[in-house]
């Protein structure tokens, strides 16, 4: 027999595989084109050309077992370097290669992170809603998760919440900024408020509580919005960062953690993440992807495409009738359910051939997420279908 | 402050470290021409040339979003198929598919293993010599590792302790085929012998006892020697494999888990294994490196580059006295130390500017790795310091 927790994990995952073979179901019986499915986050735009031209001038211009292999658990120094002064660059920091730890994605980085900080039994505080791996990636290491509540009219976080939620316990505060599943960017006040809590609580219990970034979106932003960088704000703070969404490569698994130089600790921090990468079983971030990053690390998505759906699917949302806090980054739309029961809603939905996720996926029952990480076409498409629903609703 | 357990971690990784920049300076000191660096398991083969191509003919010809996106966590079916067929056809076995998981590597191979298997206190048994990771894998998922001694004139495992090592607590028992540290080919007899004796104790305690197997180095044997494939002799098998060797494309860290049809709850098995990718934050085996692999299934490395380099280490330490079990597979020698202080005997190779690594780290005190994945050129011109050596120990 497998082990009890997984047969729990494998049950649950089950559920979410039937919804997903449903819709396959759907999509035979109906048409695809007649599906509309805005329950996936996977990016749309297309890798930019520089970076699979980045590929290929490493396989026909390095020596193979140099760029097929081995390197130092932390990553490529000039992969390390070309990050660092990236970010440098972007958002006045200064980090060294050696603050860089090279990873398997966002996850991989995560991962790493919390074997490094918890012990067992440590807390966790992740700010509802929230993307739901968190609860995996925390208990993988015998850390304890905690939800801070949201402020629901604007889904930045209720304050008085998150400073009653920290214990003697607390070891880290999650931060992903923009939000899955809201679409929400957290502002510089919000910022300010969090790490002025963090600090106060840092300093009354005489242990670090730190700050773990969770920022795979960071570069999907609308209407000059941007996501403030934490390590500006809070000494005591890790960036993960994925590129999956960035350059749309979210199959190869690579990104990183920046650890803030302020950080106490700072040095032994980044030496535990190397050996965290090793013992975890990443050992590394995959070699030809760091090569390739290394040549296009300024290379970028096209943020329009995406802006060009939300603007789409939100004014016409808004327009029916339904209630969403207006997305300003990620590509997220996070709807109140007009039926109290948010699972009835998602089925009533799935009646109209529109596929939805429910709320408390992200710990927050009551609302749905709408992915328009998907074609124009195909919002349009869906249109009609939303329109049916909300006369269904009554709005 | 960083956890607990990883503050030790760091502890014992800095020692290593210390070792790798001393042969660094020992370098800049007398020439790098001029240090024997035996310590390292980094493959020297170069890597296939089609392997290469196949990355280039996806990039040029797949669709970017496909190449580079997500795919089950299981992996892409077509190389699922692509690994399934070739393990049939060489093996004779009848794995399908759903059987295979593609991993980040053969460490996230044996991750998601005891993910899906352990619960917290459950045993593990490694057969010493052993590859020292698995210490962190299993303690990974609060599994406890226990190991079972070897016989030290063949260095097949000792039977009768690996019988009285299974207790009610046994999950697993890890077979690393062939082996890192010594070199030795398992027998098809000792395989037999080892199923026998776990599944009488499967029986006895009613419940599944596993065989992982750990099998990075399959394709690296000599002499027609061959590693017997396990789950043609006990059904509740699980294979973990690694290209990292056989491609030598260690840094992409791709390799996979294959579950035998005959295992008692297989497909839940296999659904846990994906699962466990994913919680783990592995999601998935990178996505190019699948696709380059499902066109490059059959290449394969020089291993008469390897067997030269053995040939001529072995008969030269023979020659000169030492003793060692006769290597038939990977690309390491494990030399009985001739001093009874294995530590002492490292420092007095170094005085030689030879680079070992000690028995300690397999849990095999009194002996030392030597692995002769390196230039032929550096093998010969380290002879003469081994000369040297042997001479010190009056050999």
């Amino acid at each position: 027999m497998i082990s009890k927790k997984m047969q729990q994990e494998v049950a649950g995952s089950s559920a979410i595989r039937a919804m997903f073979l449903e819709g396959k179901e759907m999509a035979a019986k109906i048409g695809a084109e007649n599906v509309y499915d805005f329950s996936l986050g996977n990016p749309m735009t297309p890798v930019p050309a520089e970076y699979n031209q980045a590929i290929i001038d490493a396989v026909q211009t390095e020596s193979s077992l140099e760029l097929h292999g081995y390197m130092d658990n932390a990553g490529y120094p000039e992969t390390r370097k070309a990050v660092a002064d990236n970010l440098n660059k972007r958002f006045g920091t200064d980090f060294e290669g050696k603050h860089i730890t090279m990873t398997v994605g966002a996850a991989g980085a995560l991962n790493i992170v919390f074997k490094t900080i918890l012990d067992p039994g440590d807390e966790v505080l992740a700010l509802a809603p929230y993307f739901g791996e968190y609860r995996g990636y925390v208990a993988n290491h015998q850390g304890v998760l905690k939800e801070v509540a949201p402020n629901t009219d604007t889904f930045q976080p209720d304050f008085e919440d998150l400073r009653s939620k920290i214990t003697e316990k607390t070891k880290a505060v999650i931060i992903n900024n923009p939000v899955n599943p809201t679409g929400v960017v957290y502002s510089e006040e919000t910022i300010q408020v969090i790490a002025e809590i963090m600090d106060e609580k840092q300093k009354a219990y005489g242990h670090e509580i730190y700050m773990v970034s969770d920022e795979p979106y960071r570069e999907l932003v609308y209407d000059g919005n941007q996501a403030p960088f934490l390590t500006k704000y809070y000494d005591n703070t890790f960036v993960t960062y994925s590129f999956s969404k960035s350059l749309s490569i979210p199959g190869e698994r690579i990104g990183y953690v920046a650890v803030s130089p302020s950080m106490e600790g700072c040095e032994q921090a980044c030496s535990a993440l190397s050996v965290a990468n090793r013992i975890l079983g990443f050992v590394n971030a995959p070699s030809l992807m760091q090569k390739a990053l290394t040549q296009a690390i300024d290379a970028t998505t096209d943020v329009a495409y995406y802006d060009r759906n939300r603007k789409l699917i939100y004014d016409k949302l808004i327009g029916l009738g339904f209630t969403c806090a207006k997305p300003q980054g990620a590509f997220y739309l996070f709807i109140k359910s007009p039926d109290a029961d948010e699972k009835a809603f998602v089925q009533t939905a799935k009646k109209h051939h529109i596929l939805l996720v429910g709320g408390t996926t992200f710990s927050c029952p009551g609302y749905v997420r709408l992915a328009y990480c998907v074609s124009y076409e195909m919002i349009e498409r869906s249109l009609p279908a939303f329109e049916e629903l909300a006369k269904e609703y009554g709005l």
